[in-house]
Parts: structure tokens; sequence; C-alpha cells
């Protein structure tokens, strides 16, 4: 067995460190030498890419366009929404000069003291103020509603304690910004993102996710409404997967964003923002993975199918490549990503654990023996389950089985997270349980405080009010004891 | 007429302005309030998508792996190879905050004094420096190499004066960074990849370019070699659309990567890198458009076909829009990008120039004459000729049509090009004619002499040693009277 699988920790022994440690060994990413960034490697940028490409997909069908605004912002911008510069002030990167010049002794790179700008440019945390100092250029009339605007890029928050793909000061995301004429329409597109996101997240990437509205408290800094997609990783703690946000007039006033109605009166558009980011990966990898590595659904896997010949000398390699080329040439045929690996510099026991590590969906293996009685050895790496089969027909078997995979592995993600969530009233019940993890969904009051208590005491965290829970008898606040307002998702959160 | 187009400075009159304003016009991109940074609009974002996924899926074919490395690099990292930081120091944007807090009289914001960063960071002008710190925990063994990389990514360049596309202080690009075990491999990494722009440039963009090498002194700083596709603008000025260095083992030694070689030998690998940017946009544009607008070749367009109803009442309409989603439908199965427009808040005028100054490729409009005889009037963009046809078998006739504009597009373009090669050995000749632009392909001594005189004089650049022409018998420079060692291409530039 491979050195690299031998040590990674199990996650019954230390799940966050077995996280920490799968992300490197399977070769998607580490950290920089700049504090708090990542390098995404090429095996997790496929990933990355895939999935980026089918969020954009989604994007395109329901009417969002492409754009690139600037990177850095004038910080003056950042302040005009009071609640938005309080919610990231704290962890933007400022640029103050933009000239550096070897010093007359060379021994380095000083600043050019002439070089500082008259004003400080912050690295975009997220992008509301530049799109909508922008969008006051480009609404005047109820013509130029709506407008549904995306860009692809980075950004940055400085944060103390990061984790690859989880936490990092810069990050590759998404975000939406869009205008509209009516309230109604502003929110409806809210929602309609977060079912985009939901379809994506669900059928791209198998991992199940509850729909909700955020607490006041949670919400994005400057919105007046935050949804949210949540998921379950393994060990029973919340991931958010992505948000979108009902932002009303906020910005439409802090920009002087007004155009002309159909009654020629002036009108504040509403706006609404969405995003996700590289932190899917994290919720892709918790999600699926095990003691021996990755689990990557076929749909998203950069290599769906890994084909080993087993041989004793050239002479039967070569009657292998003859036989196993023909069928990598098939699946390839049907659009399947196949490697085929017939590299003599690593055993075959190496290759099927450094495949395992690295999620591949499904590995045929053919020896000799094989050969000689037409048959192939399948394993499936979301069960490990292995069966020798006839190799005739093999192409059409793998082609249905990869979308087998896909199914069996949201199911299963599904009924984990299913089994585990909880309906709870008492606050000594849900304080003795929730440190195991689980979705506990409980009555709430809807007050701040109730909120803020359970924090303290539990560190759990209101993740939702669930779209798909029945709201009409909420029952009794299990904390404060008075009638609640909602039932609502708590957990411990990533 | 449309005011827009009204409003279009003829080429003639000022191709610079000409330029200029079409950008803002044709709705590709507009300045920000950033000093130097634009907004790519939707339009604009599109095309330049097309570009992005044609040159990464040529990328993909050459073994070229995505990856995301850290925007901020710490600024020690630019000091190590010392004609690289001379090259850029002076362009550096430089974090040396990393955080905001609003005042006590919540008056503004202003940077925290205790957030200052211990050692600053740049915005990555070029990467070279963040990669081969890296690649020195990748590469170890033989079995390591190649390493081929590549990001798409904003850079940063503080530039003093800018233009929309051609120079700004943000752009997109992609740079890709290989290490090698050999100097040939690299070397031969490097053409390759410049084989793979210009084909890209050619093909989709319909843009000729001469390949070339780079002279000493306009070579990346850093690189051992500069290898270059250049293209000819309406005004006859040059256009340098992608590069690809053969750096040596320059960055290596820098960054102390080394690796065991099979015959357990240390050795520092061989570098390349290579890059296209946003840039290609102007090109694109400056390549095609004419004094109507845009003209866009038919695989980069957003829309590909336009078609438009002409109506009296709303009983045409109908009958028009039966006919004419019919043909739209006909069109988007044979992968046709079609916008069929029967908005009733336009003018057909006012739609005509519209998608003129958009550059859209086929014009398709039925009026109900039109209808009644079987018959459509088709309008190119390439050159603007009309004709009426059968309405019956106009779908395969669009389809075959597109194709041939493309390739029309890249033949007018080619010899627009080829009749401004001029072959040259006359000084006093060429500083007389190189304003008004053109390719002058001279002997050269290959002294920084000359070149630093023939740029002071004439404002002229040596563009590159061009790779198709005949360099055996180069002649006698023109301006030293000297052996020439190479026949160079000098011309003004961008």
């Amino acid at each position: 067995m491979a050195k690299e699988l031998k040590d990674l920790t199990k996650r019954s022994v230390d799940y966050s460190r077995w996280y920490n440690e799968l992300v490197v060994k399977a070769e998607l990413a580490e950290q920089s030498d700049v504090r708090g960034c990542m390098v995404i490697k090429p095996y997790g940028y496929a990933i990355w890419e895939r999935i980026q490409q089918s969020m954009d997909a989604r994007f395109k069908d329901v009417g969002v366009q492409n754009v690139y605004f600037p990177l850095l912002i004038p910080k003056s911008f950042l302040s005009k929404e009071a609640e938005h510069v309080e919610g990231f002030a704290k962890e933007c990167a400022v640029v103050t000069h933009y000239r550096l010049k070897t010093n007359a002794e060379k021994t380095g790179v000083v600043v050019d003291p002439e070089a500082k700008l008259d004003e400080e440019l912050i690295i975009r945390p997220t992008s509301e103020t530049m799109f909508w100092n922008t969008y006051r250029k480009w609404i005047h009339s109820w013509r130029d509603l709506p407008v549904i605007c995306n860009q692809w890029c980075n950004v940055m928050r400085w944060e103390m304690r990061t984790r690859l793909f989880l936490r990092t000061s810069e990050f590759l995301w998404q975000e939406g910004h869009t205008a509209h004429a009516t309230r109604e329409e502003a929110d409806q597109r809210a929602r309609q993102m977060l079912d985009v996101y939901a379809d994506c997240v669900e059928n791209v990437m198998a991992v199940p996710v509850v729909r909700g509205m955020k607490s006041a408290t949670e919400r994005f800094a400057g919105a007046v409404q935050t949804y949210t997609i949540e998921a379950m990783m393994q060990d029973g703690k919340a991931l958010q997967n992505g948000t979108s946000h009902f932002l009303g007039q906020n910005f439409a006033k802090a920009f002087g964003v007004q155009y002309v109605d159909k009654d020629n009166q002036l009108q504040y558009p509403w706006a609404t923002s969405f995003g996700v980011s590289t932190r899917m990966m994290g919720a892709l990898i918790m999600t699926h993975s095990d003691d021996n590595g990755l689990v990557l659904p076929p749909h998203l896997a950069p290599i769906q199918v890994v084909i080993v010949p087993i041989y004793k000398n050239n002479e039967e390699l070569q009657k292998l490549d003859e036989r196993l080329e023909a069928i990598a040439s098939t699946l390839r045929g049907k659009g399947i990503r196949v490697k085929y690996d017939n590299a003599d510099n690593k055993r075959p026991g190496f290759k099927f654990a450094d495949y395992e590590l690295k999620g591949v969906p499904v590995r045929l293996v053919m020896g000799g023996r094989d050969l000689q009685n037409g048959t192939i050895e399948l394993m499936r790496r979301d069960t490990l389950e292995k069966e020798t089969l006839q190799v005739e027909g093999i192409e059409e078997y793998v082609e249905k089985l990869l979308e087998e995979i896909q199914q069996h592995m949201f199911h299963k993600a599904s009924k984990f997270r299913d089994e585990r969530i909880f309906p709870c009233d008492n606050y000594d019940d849900f304080k003795k349980r929730v440190k195991d993890g689980g979705f506990f969904l409980c009555p709430w009051d809807g007050t701040e405080e109730t909120e803020a208590k359970i924090k303290e005491e539990t560190q759990a965290t209101i993740r939702c009010i669930p779209f798909n829970v029945d709201q009409t008898n909420p029952g009794i606040d299990m904390v404060s004891g008075k009638p609640a307002k909602h039932k609502v998702i708590i957990a411990r959160a990533y």
C-alpha cells in the first residue's frame, strides 16, 4: 500500500486532521508562503473548473450575463453603506502605494515614498459597492431594468485562522449583482438563484442541501434578507454552500442610483447579490470521502475511469495494451474521461492506492488470466465493491454504472443527513446532544437574545429557517419558554 | 440612423479616437472610477469568454494543466531575480495594511495603524516568482518533470497612461509556467505555445500574425529568449498579441529549485512562461472594424445572426413571427447563435444601426412583401453587401456563409497586412515612410545602439526577428552600415 495512503489519519480518530491531510495528500491544494492564501493544484483545480462550468451554464440558462469589474475599490465606497462597512472593514487588504524601487545598496526592495496613493484602495472583499457605483451610469429608465450581471473572480478577506478551501484569505468565487424595478422581482430573483445553486450542488456535487432563510444576525452585511443552502458534513456539522441576498434599496440609495419609471416618476431600483466560492470544494470533500481518500461524484471527477493492466512480462503487456486501449477508446467515444495507466515505474498496488486516494469512481483491472478468460475486474470507489465481469459489453456497463454511482452518492449523503435531523424542544437535551453533530429542528422565539445565548453556551448557531418545514405551529421556544415564531435548524458549523 | 452610430468618429479623421469611442459605444468596456482599471461589460465579456475558451481548449490539447496561485506576492520574492525586479518594481501595487476601521467621528474609514503588515505584499504583475517559489516544493526528481501549469487570472501593472483593453492597470490574462529537464525541451515548449497562440488568433479571431523572436532589449524581464506574435492594425501599427519566453535556469537558480536526474546528479530545471491577455480584444477590434462599428468574426460573435421583422400591424407581425421564429429555431438547431428581435419599442432603422455597431455577422430582414414572395433580405456585416434570397433553404445558406465570412475576414486582413510589409534598407527612406504605418523588413546589425537610435529618431521599435523570412543573407544595416545579423520587422506599435 502506498505510503501516502497509510499516513492518512482516520476520520474516527480526528475528522479535522483527516480533512487537512486529505486535501494535501490528494493534491487538491496547499498553503502558499503568503499567510492564509492557498495554491490550488492541477487536480483540485480540474474539479473546481467542473463545478464552475456547471454553475455558469445554469446561470446563462436564467439570463445571467458575465462581466468583469475592478479588483480595487476606493475605500470611500465601502463606507457608503453603513452596515456593509461594519461587516467588512476589519478584514480588508489595503493598497497604499503603487511603486517599488531597488534601493541604493541593492539590498532589496523599498517603497518609493513619492508613489503614495491619494486615496487608499482596498482589494475587493465583495463588490456590491463597485457594481452599484457603476450601475448609476447604466440605469436611467425602466427600459434599462433588470440588470443581471455576474463575475467569476478572486476576493480577499483577511482571515486570522484559515483552512484550505473552507476559509482562506483569498478565494475564488462568483458574485452576482442584479437590479430590478420591483421589490417582488428582486426577491424572486434571490430565491431563484438559491434554487439554481441547490440544483447544481445536489445534481453535480451530489451534496444534499436544506434551503432556508438566515436569521437577522446571520444576514449578509447590508442585506434585508439572506437565503442559504446548508449541507451536513460527515461529522454532523453544517457547511453553508452558497447564499443569495435580497438587498432592498440599500445600495441604490447609498450610491444614488435612480430610474424613471413608466409613469415618469423617479424610483430607486431593488437589488440582489448572490455568491458561491471555492468553499464548496470543502463541502464536496467532507460529504463523500472516506478513510481511503477522496470519493468523487462521476459528474465532477477529472478521471472517471482508470484502467490498469497487470502483467508478468512485455509480451503480456502488449496483449493487454491492445485489449485495454480498445476499451479506453470506446469509453472515450461515449464522452467518458478515461485514464489508461500502463506506466511501468509504479507497482499496481501503488496505483490502486493512489487512484483510491484521488477518488476515481471506477477502476478496471485486467491480468493475463483475465485476458484468457475474457474477464475484467471492476471496483467502484463509492462502495469499494469489486466484481469480476465479462469484458464483452463492459463499456455499456461502465457507462450506466457511472450514473448509478452519481445517484447512489447523493442518496447515501441524503440518508445520512436525514437520519441526523432531530426535532428538539428541550434545551437541556439539546445542550447534551448538539456537540455530537446533527441538525436540530427547534422552535425559536425570533429574538437575538435567545440566539446569542444558544451560541454562547453551545457554539451552535441558527443555520436557517428552512423552507420545507411547516411553520404554521412552531411551538414554544426551548430557551425562553415564549411562543416561537419559527422552527429553525440549529447546528455547529464550519 | 441611431444617434450612437452617427456620433462615431471616422477612422480617416482620427483612428485613435475612433477606437476609444467604439469600445464604449459598442458596450464592450468602460473606464471605472479606479484610475486605469476598466469595467468589461456583458457584450465585451461574452467575446472575451469565447477567446478564453478557445485558447483553453487548445492548451488542454497540448497537456497544459490549470491551477490557481495567490494574488499577493511577498516583495522579497520579486527581488530574487535581478532583471525581473528591474522590469516590474516601478509598476507594482503594494499592500501595506490589512484592516480598515470606521473612525470615532464616523466621517469615513481610516486605516488601523496596528494592522500594518510585517512584510509588504505586492499585487502580482506576473507570477514567475510565486510559481518558482512553489515549484521548489514540487520538483525533486526527474520523475516530477515536466511541470506544465497555467492560470487564468487578473494581474496589476500600474500604468500612467491607459487605454481600454490595450493598456490598463488591471487586466485579465493567462500565465503559463513550465519546468523541464532539458534546455531543448523548454525552448521547444516556448515555441509550441507561440504556435498555439497563433493558431487561435488566426483561426478564431481571424487576425493574421507574424511569428518571431524579440531583440534582447524587448525581451521579458528575466527571459533568455522571448517569442512573439505581432499583428498589424488598420493604421499600420503593430500590436503584440502574445508572448512566450524561454527563461533558461534563471528562476530555478533564484529560487533554489533543483532535481535529481537519472544519473543521480543535482540539476536546475529549465523554465518557460507564456501569456495572452484582454489586450487581444484591442487587436480584434482594430483589425476588422469599420466606420459603422464593430465587425466580429463569426467564431467569436455572441450573436451570429440577428433576424428583424418589418411590419405594418399586429396581424402582419404575427405571420412574420411564425415564419421567422421557425428559421431562428432551425438555425439554433445547427448550433448557430441567433437573436430574433421583434421588440416593438425600437424602429427597424435603429435596430439595423445597433446591430451593425455591435458587429453581428449576418442580418436577416423580412417584411410583409417578402412573406408573400417567399423571400428574405440578407446583409453580411463584413462587406455590408445586401441580397434578397429565397427563404427556402436560407438556413443552409447562412450556415455556409458564416464560415465564408470567417475565412474572408482573415484573408482580407492578411492581404491588408501583406501589402504593408516593406523591405527597406535605406534609413532616409525608412524615416520618411515609417510614420505612415506598415512593417518594415530591414537588415539590422544586432546592436543595441542601432536599435536605440531608430527608436529615438522614429518612435519605431524592432517588433521581431521573423521566423518566416530567409535569414541567410541579411545584408547591410541601414543605420550603421555594418554587416547585418538579422532581417527584422520594425514598426510603430501599440
